[in-house]
């Protein structure tokens, strides 16, 4: 396919014709992409299952990632979700909006991106769609295999430590930095572009029965616990000095590490008894660990303190891709 | 929720809780939407998963369909794959882009056209996404299950009788009219506003061993029989006087029946042997079934003729969502 040619001078079926023999291969991929469904036949009889997508200038700007990093993005965030239920992602459907004059090479490189993550993580892209759109987006559904039981939201109890993997504000830094076009090659930059693969943590934690409770930060740390509150119908209370971060993170202040969003780190409780569990799986995690607070009565509200033990405002933490404030 | 907010005001939690307790009911779901991932279990050992996507200015006008058409339409494009391959519907995932100034109770009333559409064929919504976009669209991911084994596009042999349900072109009129501001009343509308459901066709198809391949049309008559006979190795000659339309798609020329694209109607291969077969289960299917042509070997080409026996022009029958020359 010559380099210069547009999405429209190639057409739908023949971009899905150069697509199509490199999709459906896999275990336990019956019929691949090609036909009018994929047929699939999991090994598991509990399946887990979530959607996610990635839209133009709401997600990211065009120069801000490469098309094979925003296939790339777009996988790691929906495996975001499985690795925060314990499972193991299988089989991708990928759904594309794409302008008509957007390279073909291209959307082939962004599904490359998307195929490239799967494998390395043991999923297969059995199917997708490509309509034309305004702007590009890129919604993707994961399917996984789940041990019964699956992490949940609800669980936390009073008395739990609040734990989180890795390090958070990172990629909000990252999109800060982007959006004043400096150092697009920092590594809070690189976070934004790449989320990291928590799977073997969140396999390993719930197989051992370490968590009461678990969700993946997505949305900003107190938007999330607030979040596995709810659902768990208690309050938490957070030291905002604990919770790990970069220095160049901390100096951008509470809202970058309390409401930062698109951390795709793990966010878990775990009751007293079995914080010596959780010790004993650290090493095997292949990410840091840090115990961050404490699940309280629902009464005593979701806070975060400083290191003066008093309340940091968090009115306005989070992302809402609705609300006008979040990125970009 | 007042009339006059919208989505932007009620914020993506907002609109998600509004949401969540219609959600996740249904045989099979063990944890419905509200979580990281749906979590389901299926009876059957053997699924069939598509994904299909309806963008705004691309596949509709704003005016040409109510929101909960919208839904209603989305899902039912994805049904008409799974009953292509003799599947029953079960889950299904929604993953929306939504404008900011969107009215939440015109999402509302997506979501609940989705839901409806779902509930009576069976299945159940899961999981979803809300994203915030430009324009709308909505990506709707069908999960089936599937008896073994499905139907496919591959199977087809010369001699075979080409076979299709119910009547085409109606849909593709339907748009004429509507970008002509006109009838908007019709039948040709109504057509377009909503495809057919032929599960009970398609399942009753594959369930008796009579199709020896099938597909859905959705891209317009020719172009899904050529994906068919590409698929197959084969060729097709079709008769033009046999396929079945109205008098007013008739009237409108050959383009609108071989090409028209949105009939969602089943194209299927019978082999001589099971003609009789196909007799049989006939009254039980729902809807017609016409024999419009026979398979020939691939040499011969994919062609249409006239009644008086002359090969129909049909270079640039079908639709694209490239190529510009499609609806809208």
């Amino acid at each position: 396919m010559p380099r210069s040619r547009t999405v429209a001078q190639v057409g739908e079926f023949g971009f899905l014709k150069r697509l199509l023999p490199t999709l459906g291969g896999g275990r336990g991929v019956i019929v691949g992409a090609g036909d009018d469904c994929a047929v699939i036949a999991p090994r598991s009889s509990r399946l887990v299952v979530t959607v996610d997508a990635l839209v133009e200038d709401v997600h990211f700007r065009p120069h801000w990632l490469r098309p094979a990093q925003i296939g790339r993005k777009a996988y790691l965030v929906n495996l975001s979700d499985v690795a925060a239920m314990g499972a193991r992602p299988r089989f991708v459907l990928v759904s594309v909006g794409v302008p008509p004059s957007y390279p073909a090479r291209d959307l082939l490189a962004l599904h490359r991106g998307i195929r490239e993550a799967a494998s390395e993580t043991g999923a297969a892209v059995v199917g997708g769609n490509v309509s034309r759109a305004g702007k590009l987006f890129v919604s993707i559904t994961l399917i996984g295999e789940s041990s019964a039981p699956s992490a949940r939201r609800k669980g936390a109890r009073p008395g739990d430590a609040v734990c989180v993997t890795g390090s958070l504000g990172d990629a909000a830094l990252g999109v800060r930095q982007l959006l004043g076009n400096r150092n697009a090659r920092s590594r809070a930059v690189a976070r934004f572009r790449e989320p990291p693969n928590r799977l073997q943590a969140g396999s390993l934690l719930v197989g051992h029965g370490v968590v009461s409770a678990m969700i993946d930060v997505s949305d900003g740390l107190l938007q999330d616990l607030g979040h596995l509150c709810r659902s768990s119908g208690v309050g938490a209370h957070l030291e905002l000095e604990r919770v790990p971060c970069s220095a160049s993170v901390r100096a951008g202040g509470p809202a970058l590490v309390l409401g930062g969003g698109e951390d795709y780190e793990l966010l878990f409780t775990v009751s007293r008894e079995r914080l010596g569990r959780l010790q004993r799986v650290m090493p095997r995690l292949g990410c840091p660990v840090t115990r961050i607070g404490e699940i309280v009565p629902k009464s005593r509200g979701v806070r975060v303190f400083d290191a003066a033990g008093n309340v940091v405002p968090v009115r306005h933490a989070g992302h809402d891709h609705f609300a006008g404030r979040g990125r970009p």
